[in-house]
């Protein structure tokens, strides 16, 4: 990982200087990942041992990692430094002064580049801060080679939780062991645990867009709606079908418009297309709410978000998942695939199998 | 949960004063989730839609969060006023700057106590603040009746999980699947997606303390070590098992040493007694480089921590986990339970199965 993240942290050094800063320090763990390839478990929110992973790129140095002091060996082996701070111990916490104390000594008198929605607000005290957010979403949005294999690699994980979702769709059944089902197939394909996002809605819960599995049981004519997003070695992947057992003219109707306005947005991606008008294109065929698509890497919905208005244009290596959907007041329907932007169009990324 | 959550609110605003603030306002989850009941999905790092929910409590004013627009709706069912900020739509991300802004107007002129650990700097930039972590730390570590009755409900989600382990271990069966088995089963005794941390360790592995899953196949001789913590609406249970299906003596020994360290452990613990001298009681009966136990609540690790040199006084109404271990160059036994500190010692709430 070390060379293959050498040409993002070049790239974020050359911001660093445009900005008028001296380095770049980071909590953004999407940024952190990016960066550095070094994620965290994000299975429970905040680590009550340590803070969480600050990256400090500054020129002529090795990138710098703040981690607990147990993962000081992780970090080595992807050509980082690592500066430890707290850590599973029988000492004290970390108090958040220590923190402080740790960044001041990485970073004396710097101007330094910062995430000031991330960062900790007792380090970000004694620096002088200019914000980089803004440009650093903007250099998140291309992807390298070896992001997009990673990526690839979280996208076969999704395809291996779609497929056990179809394969155990036999109502009645539960919201909840649909999504076992899914998560336990992920984690079997991945070898490993894994963070996961996901919407698993049925029946009139479909349409509400988004919704954690419950304990609701499906009978043969309800639509399903398996949104699932896999974070795998610190990218995500993302993907959605509609199921239905015994689906109604009305619901086979709906998949098949979705469908088609699926296939035509793939064939609507290139270079030098902007986002809004790949939107407006979508909501010319169907209807929904929300956004079109959006950027997925080392967070799972990410620019370029393909939103009304959108003025990002398109370039080779972007990656987008699509979802167009509609929704009616008793079901929805919603499919959604990676592409690649490639020279001259797209590439699917995502193989799973997406008929109703 | 309004009514029950009124005297912390309370107790946190008695502080506020104490501190010479005019109100607290707060980003860690864990506090936010011990003020107003209210906690967020916690699978996969910060919402890319909003910022992490903060509270705010003020004297004469209804408790507030933060939160995205979505949540508006739950933030009313728990007796709170919503300060929607992001939200999940097709407009521009939110940027740090309309959360500033909201913070602004919320806290106009008024001196704030605050985390600074886990407030956003772009938010903590325009504040008169002082630092309340370690006195909330010392607030949350005694449970009020309606925390012991979360915490019970994530211990039997914990049990159920341990239940579904030794019914599944039957050798060769790898680390992941077990895990899986666990998973399933906690999500399955709570009706819901659960954020769940935990090691599973088997074999050598089970000498390393801690570790996830992995796809490491068992033999029968193999000891494992699973610990299981599962958050349940925002409170967490946790919990240790040895499980080995042909121990040899030595294992046997070791986890006879260890059973009988607990029991002890569980005997010793009353009101008045020190945390320190809890933790030189158990390191004379075992030897183990981690903590002997900790509190566990709205997080699961935190105050009061069974360490050398611990210096709290446990009173009535604690909730601490006790993990004594053994480990050797080969293999490792550890059995931990929860037990809330009662007026003449304590009550044992774990129910599961301790037995190799």
């Amino acid at each position: 990982m070390g060379s293959a993240t050498w040409g993002r942290q070049q790239r974020a050094l050359a911001l660093v200087s445009s900005l008028g800063a001296d380095c770049l320090l980071t909590a953004n763990p999407s940024t952190v990942t990016w960066l550095t390839g070094y994620s965290e478990a994000a299975e429970a929110g905040p680590d009550p041992y340590a803070v969480s992973p600050i990256a400090l790129i500054a020129v002529g140095e090795p990138p710098t990692l703040v981690v607990a002091a147990e993962w000081v060996e992780a970090v080595a082996e992807l050509g980082c430094a690592a500066a430890p701070c707290g850590g599973f111990t029988v000492d004290d916490m970390p108090a958040g002064e220590d923190l402080a104390a740790q960044i001041d000594s990485l970073v004396p008198g710097r101007v330094v580049a910062t995430e000031g929605r991330f960062l900790p607000a007792i380090v970000a005290d004694r620096l002088e801060r200019v914000e980089a957010s803004t440009q650093l979403t903007r250099l998140r949005e291309t992807k390298d080679p070896d992001e997009v294999e990673l990526i690839r690699a979280a996208i076969e994980v999704c395809d291996a939780g779609q497929a056990a979702v179809r394969a155990k769709l036999e109502p009645p059944i539960s919201e909840l062991e649909l999504w076992s089902a899914a998560h336990v197939a992920m984690e079997r394909a991945a070898g490993s645990r894994l963070a996961v996002v996901g919407d698993l809605i049925s029946g009139p819960r479909s349409s509400g867009i988004r919704g954690d599995a419950t304990s609701r049981t499906l009978s043969a004519s309800d639509t399903l709606i398996c949104d699932l997003l896999p974070r795998v070695r610190g990218y995500w992947g993302d993907s959605s079908s509609t199921l239905c057992c015994e689906p109604t003219r009305a619901v086979t109707r709906a998949w098949r418009r979705v469908r088609d306005a699926l296939d035509r947005l793939v064939d609507a991606v290139r270079p030098g297309v902007v986002s809004g008008d790949l939107d407006s294109l979508a909501r010319s065929w169907v209807d929904f709410p929300h956004h079109t698509g959006h950027g997925v890497g080392t967070s799972y919905h990410e620019e370029p978000r393909i939103v009304p208005g959108g003025r990002t244009v398109l370039v080779p290596g972007m990656v987008v998942a699509l979802e167009p959907a509609l929704y009616t007041d008793t079901f929805g329907v919603r499919l959604e695939v990676i592409v690649l932007v490639t020279d001259d169009g797209c590439d699917v990324l995502s193989t799973h199998e997406l008929s109703l």
